[in-house]
């Protein structure tokens, strides 16, 4: 028997219960193991009178922390009071499942240490890509690869609004309105829509996927507030989409990682994910491309990946693996040649065409789009994001333009 | 320690070992386990002089049964002698793994029996999918969610042809010789070319992801060599490619499976996968459509897949997790309604176009091709597979129409 705890009981937490007694007998068949809730940490007991699981319903922490559960899954939210429980229940020596991007993301080197430490396992499949199972797929089938980069579409909020705002014309605020009605959006959506959330789970992907510390503050983050109609007129004309790519990038003595939106080709693996749906890519040596896609979030999708943790768990019971994470060097741009489409805007007078051509070198240059002349839009291909950057900002002191943006095309 | 012993040598035989070299120092960090290779069974071991490894090259199947290795790993092919040594190295209690279809697909029921009739496991997810890792996710990750149905491209050779056909307006004949050229098809590719391959594999994905004995003779099978170009030509024009679809359908009182051309659309996840690749999606309960794709066949994929096996069995090795297969009854068609393209001919009379639509009710037609009198092409939605049948053998019995062919439209 395997017995299992619950800290929280909102969406996420009853799902769990309810997928541990709906598979109980399955799993007594299949891996001779019997699921055995022991307690549910709940903030306000009172609430609960009325659940036909009422015995198990506890408002104090040292309840869980002196039963002889086996594994703790944290599925409150929030950096506190879980960290502090979790802490407590590594250094108890309890195996410890959480979906809590959050904490991962800013405390897992430090987790993921003291598991080791204790030689107890941290399992976070369910904190990113809901039910795509990429985790378990990397460390156990595709080990024997080294993985040169993880490419993904990580959260479904801001997947959802640039779906809308593509199919639909909706500008971005109407777009939000409609993912806040929906309720693919809160009612505060920056985190989503500047790109954290997401940045958060490439931290989590790059330390599964790579065994690599990745802090958020290391990842280029730029959401999808910036976006415009015109944005999404010329990606429409060119036959891509946007979408807000998450990747990290293994070179050989760095490691890069941004969060941005990015143009893609309508009739790609990464074009063809759309709303709520999430997608990881890898690509390993020897072995090429990789893509998993799936429902990114809800209630079944993540409860399904933690019954998956408890699983391992179970299964590698004598063998713990939490990998040790290593440091490794951030480097700030894309190595390499990239193609990319530009904009750039004068406030003041037009824009001397001209002029930017010749920064540019007369390079591989298409002009989209100058019918207005305070606004022009164009793609440029094999040029190092380095290369670019300071193009664009010559021409800014030079006041030729005033303001731009690019996209890395995919 | 680990013991493995190698039956085979030959491209896969020779990944294995090299990628349990070039791993070792990794897993032996990662899961405090070394993997050491015990003997090498070749059937002409002068051959092998000067590999470095002769000395545990033997050609008597008796040194690997009395060596004192954990597990054997299949990579020789073909029923025989394969079948014997299989089950004389499940009878001595030594866990196998095995890349071998033609085998699993013909005796895995009996086989998997044997394993957890002598406590040991038995894994094969290098027989199929290449390096795509669906079983291990679908066991551990997915265990919570009944598979509703599984749909796959799972044979690199018609696949390959397909993208010639589909994007070089080659003939079946000349993509053919491409393939072979190119060395994605063998000199007799009938295997690969009338499905039987593909209904191999998707007999093993039955057993893996359902748990059910599908035999290959309960599978309809239609293969690629009665496309001709105008297939191709009016997939394009309606914004389709052909895929050669293999599906198994989980009805609540049936299992429907089959492998056959299908019209997919061309910007959908079936169309995007071109060549070589090949994909696996399913249907699950709660959790909806999850699709997995990556290179289907080659050394190192295959090899990879055989290292995965490998790390679960060292993972799991106090639990043996073969799971049972469930007997269930076969029923012959689709169920439901579904779209499809029609073409029917006319070998001496001109076709008398009022009677065919009488005949369909003037259903839900629409004629996508009719400028030869003798050739008529249409769609035609919302009807079962069974009623459509029923009345082109009609047609067929009342000499309006000589021959006929039709596609499902995914």
């Amino acid at each position: 028997m395997t017995s299992v705890a619950l800290l929280g009981y909102g969406t996420v937490g009853s799902g769990v219960l309810e997928i541990i007694e709906k598979n109980s007998r399955s799993t007594l068949q299949t891996y001779d193991e019997f699921i055995n809730i022991s307690n549910v940490l709940v903030r306000n007991i009172e609430k609960h009178q009325n659940n036909k699981h009422f015995k198990l319903f506890t408002d104090s922490y040292e309840d869980i922390l002196s039963s002889n559960c086996d594994i703790v899954i944290e599925v409150m939210g929030g950096i506190h009071p879980a960290y502090d429980y979790i802490k407590s229940a590594l250094q108890a020596r309890k195996h410890v499942i959480t979906a809590n991007k959050d904490l991962i993301a800013e405390h897992g080197d430090e987790l993921i240490a003291l598991a080791n430490k204790f030689h107890v396992t941290l399992n976070y499949e369910a904190s990113v890509g809901g039910s795509i199972p990429v985790i378990r797929t990397i460390k156990e089938s595709l080990a024997a690869h080294p993985i040169k980069s993880v490419t993904g579409i990580l959260n479904g909020t801001t997947n959802y609004i640039l779906s809308k705002m593509y199919n639909e014309n909706l500008s971005y605020d109407n777009a939000l309105k409609d993912a806040q009605d929906a309720g693919f959006a809160e009612s505060d959506p920056s985190s989503d829509v500047l790109g954290f959330d997401a940045a958060r789970k490439l931290a989590i992907l790059t330390y599964l996927s790579m065994n690599k510390v990745l802090k958020v503050k290391d990842i280029l983050i730029d959401g999808i507030t910036n976006l415009d109609e015109k944005d999404m007129i010329i990606a429409k004309q060119l036959g891509y989409k946007i979408k807000l790519i998450s990747k990290a990038i293994n070179y050989d003595h760095c490691l890069h990682a941004f969060v941005k939106p990015v143009y893609v080709r309508s009739n790609s693996m990464y074009g063809l994910i759309d709303n709520e749906y999430n997608t990881v890519a890898m690509d390993l040596e020897d072995i090429g491309e990789m893509h998993f896609s799936g429902k990114g979030a809800g209630k079944e999708p993540t409860a399904s990946a933690i019954y998956g943790d408890i699983l391992d768990i179970l299964l590698n019971d004598k063998k713990v693996i939490t990998p040790k994470l290593k440091q490794v060097k951030i480097c700030h741009y894309a190595q390499g040649q990239h193609d990319w489409l530009v904009r750039l805007y004068s406030l003041n007078q037009p824009i001397n065409l001209e002029k930017v051509l010749k920064f540019f070198n007369h390079g591989n240059i298409e002009i989209k789009d100058f019918a207005d002349s305070h606004d022009l839009s164009f793609t440029i291909t094999d040029i190092s994001e380095n290369k670019l950057f300071d193009i664009i900002h010559k021409l800014q002191d030079l006041n030729v333009i005033s303001v731009s943006k690019y996209f890395m095309i995919l």
